[in-house]
Formats: structure tokens, C-alpha cells, sequence
């Protein structure tokens, strides 16, 4: 997980001790990363390191030999660039891989806006869906909008996200197409200095006045 | 979060500051409250604390007192036993209260076993559900298990857990009902020293031997 804040705030100091044992790490972007291990431990040298891309223009074939310094005994990292590794964010098929190898999988904890916007959103957490981004087309996005509404009717918390310059367009458009009774979770910049995570019902944001434009956003919808 | 595990390895030192300025806690277990407040900071003056009971007895209509402290500017905090606060765990209905009270509510990281377990196990991350428990009675459970093999089928990882005594039970149940290439991942004891996460098939689960009698795993489900 990157990301500006302070890594207290986010990481258990676990995080940094098992960091410093590694020297092989997959990871969505080698810049970022970079900053992140220096921001983890000063005193890594990360020229030592070697780093092997994982994000969505990697193809599934590039990636086979990425596994072979663990499967020589060495520990690997992922590390990926707005959320946990492998949910929403690439990862998924380096994992996939090792578990299919008989490989060792360590999760480690970090912040996650799913989780953490559930739970600061009142709804139901004894069961949730997380949808990714809904279909562009305005058919089949009209219609995935009346599934989640069904599925909310059955008790189901529906979670999904949105390309940020869209955040604002997304929330008209829910208070257009939704019932009215039903309430709208918005959560935006979890863990930052300017979080907001506000729950209200439709009819309340139909006449809220409110801006995350260009904000990182996570929307959550139940009755 | 309450776990055996020592605080550095699950929580971020930023949790342990915004507990040590809180004096009043809506709480799954006094008892076990008291004891992770202490293993946060061995200073801090339990007495001095007030502790308000919300677990799977206590009712709506005792819980419309529960915020007043926060009504009246005090900050409050919601520790659950087994995992996150309102997720799979008690918290929801206060945190829906302070929501529509239209009082600030503020997520904690922490370790999430239904996250971490997503990471680990390799499946889709873009889409998944949290289903809770499998329904009981033999018919309805048959039945959920075969909507969730449709959910599957359309890239939706799932996602499930089970009283611990009937672990051994539930897999050789999914072994019995489900296709044998879909993908079974058991993830027992996450951040434990005995940490166990496997992704098999379910013919490979059908052959193996295992034994995960006792111990909390939660279950999930891919193609």
C-alpha cells in the first residue's frame, strides 16, 4: 500500500520489519515503490533490490518466471499502489500462481477502503458485495443499478467505485435512477487529512450540495 | 480488534494514540476490552473509563443513549472481539446512529480476516462477496451453495464462514456438492504464529488430508 500519509498511521511495524528481509519485489509501479521502500527504512539500499512489474498491461505469460526467487527459497513482496495488493489492484495472479506452486502466502494488515468505509458507513457487514467499477455503457449500467437495488432489498451491501472526475456525475445520476429511501455511502480520501464519509439517504444527497471531483472515492449503497 | 497476536504485528501505532484519548467505549466484552486497553497502554487508568455492552443480545432500543458522550463532544470508540467493528461483528447499528446524527465517524485500520484471506487466496478481487454464514437447514444450504457456484461462474469470488467445530464438516460437504475444478481456499488462524492459507481445488481438498477442527478459517470460493 502507498500512499501520502504517514506510514504510522496505516501499517503495523510488522509491515516494516518483514520489508527489510526482502529483496525480491512484484510490484503495479518500480518508481513509486521505490519511494515507498525508502520511506519504509532510510537506510535500504534499494539498488540492491530487484523489481519485477505486475500491472495491467503485464500478460499472463510474462509473468511465470516472476516466482522464481521464491521458489529458490528467497521471500517476495507485492506491493501495489492505492490499495491492498491483489483486491482491486493487481496481484491476484501472482498469488494465484504461488498457491498453485504449494508456495507460502503471507497477507499483511493495511488499509483498505472496502473495509474500512463499511465500516464506518452504518450498513450491513454481515454481508456485502464489492461490484469494481459499474459497466460505462448506459444500458447495462441502468440495469447493474436495479440488480444492487435487488440485492439490497435481500439485505446485501453493495460497494463499488468510480473513476474520480466522475465522482459528482455518479452521485446525480444514483439520486436519479435509485429510491429514493434507499442510503448512499460516499467515502472519500479514507486515512486522509480531508477523509469524509458521509451516509445519507438519496433523497438527502438529492439535495445536499457536495464536491469529489478528482477525489479517490468508494460509494456504498444499502436500505 | 482483540487478538492474542502482539499489537505491532496487526495495528498501526496511530491506532494506539486515538485509544489512549478516549474514555468512552461501546464494546462487544468488557472483560476482553479491558484487557486489550491495557495491552494497548499499561497506563492507562481502566477505572477511569466508561464501557457501554453491544453484542448480539443487547437491543435497538437500548442502544438510542449509547452516543450521547459523542452528542455532547466526547470522542467514543467501538472495539469488537473477533474482527473489524460492524463487519461480521457487532457495530453497525451504532455507527448507523451516529451517521444519521450526522456525527463524524472515523474507520481505524486493523486486520480483517476476510480481507486478508482475499489477498492470499489468488481469487478475483474486483468482485467478491461476503455471504456470512451458510444457511443451516440442508435444503436452503444446497441451495445457497449452488447460487454461489452461478455467482462464480460470472467472476464473483465468494466468500464464507462457518461455526468452527463444523470446519472438517463444511469441506467435505463442498467436496460432495460442488464442480471439482472451481477452487477452494481455507485460511485458518490468520496473523497466527499457525497461520495456515491453502488454495486447492475441490478435487485436490477431496483427496487430501486435513484438519481444521476448532480453529477460525473463513472459506472462499473461485473458478
Amino acid at each position: 500500500m502507498l500512499s501520502d500519509e504517514p506510514l504510522e498511521k496505516v501499517l503495523p511495524p510488522y509491515n516494516l520489519e518483514v520489508v527489510r528481509g526482502i529483496r525480491h519485489f512484484i510490484v503495479e509501479n518500480v518508481r513509486s515503490a521505490r519511494r515507498f521502500l525508502k520511506k519504509c527504512d532510510r537506510s535500504i539500499n534499494i539498488d540492491e533490490l530487484t523489481f519485477y512489474t505486475l500491472d495491467e498491461h503485464t500478460k499472463p505469460e510474462e509473468i511465470t518466471d516472476y516466482l522464481n526467487p521464491l521458489m529458490a527459497g528467497e521471500p517476495m513482496g507485492v506491493i501495489s499502489e492505492a490499495g491492498c495488493p491483489a483486491i482491486a489492484d493487481p496481484g491476484a495472479d501472482v498469488v494465484a500462481m504461488a498457491q498453485s506452486r504449494g508456495l507460502k502466502v503471507v497477507p499483511l494488515v493495511g488499509p483498505s477502503s472496502i473495509l474500512m468505509s463499511l465500516m464506518a458507513s452504518g450498513f450491513n457487514g454481515q454481508s456485502f458485495a464489492f461490484q469494481g467499477y459499474l459497466p460505462i455503457e448506459a444500458g447495462k449500467r441502468t440495469k447493474k443499478l436495479h440488480e444492487m437495488e435487488r440485492a439490497i432489498a435481500g439485505g446485501q451491501t453493495q460497494i463499488f467505485i468510480e473513476t474520480p472526475y466522475r465522482n459528482n456525475k455518479l452521485i446525480a445520476e444514483l439520486c436519479a435512477t435509485l429510491r429514493s429511501d434507499l442510503r448512499l455511502c460516499v467515502a472519500c480520501n479514507i486515512t486522509g487529512n480531508d477523509e469524509t464519509i458521509l451516509t445519507r439517504t438519496i433523497r438527502e444527497w438529492g439535495k445536499m450540495s457536495y464536491n469529489f471531483d478528482k477525489r479517490p472515492a468508494i460509494f456504498l449503497l444499502y436500505r
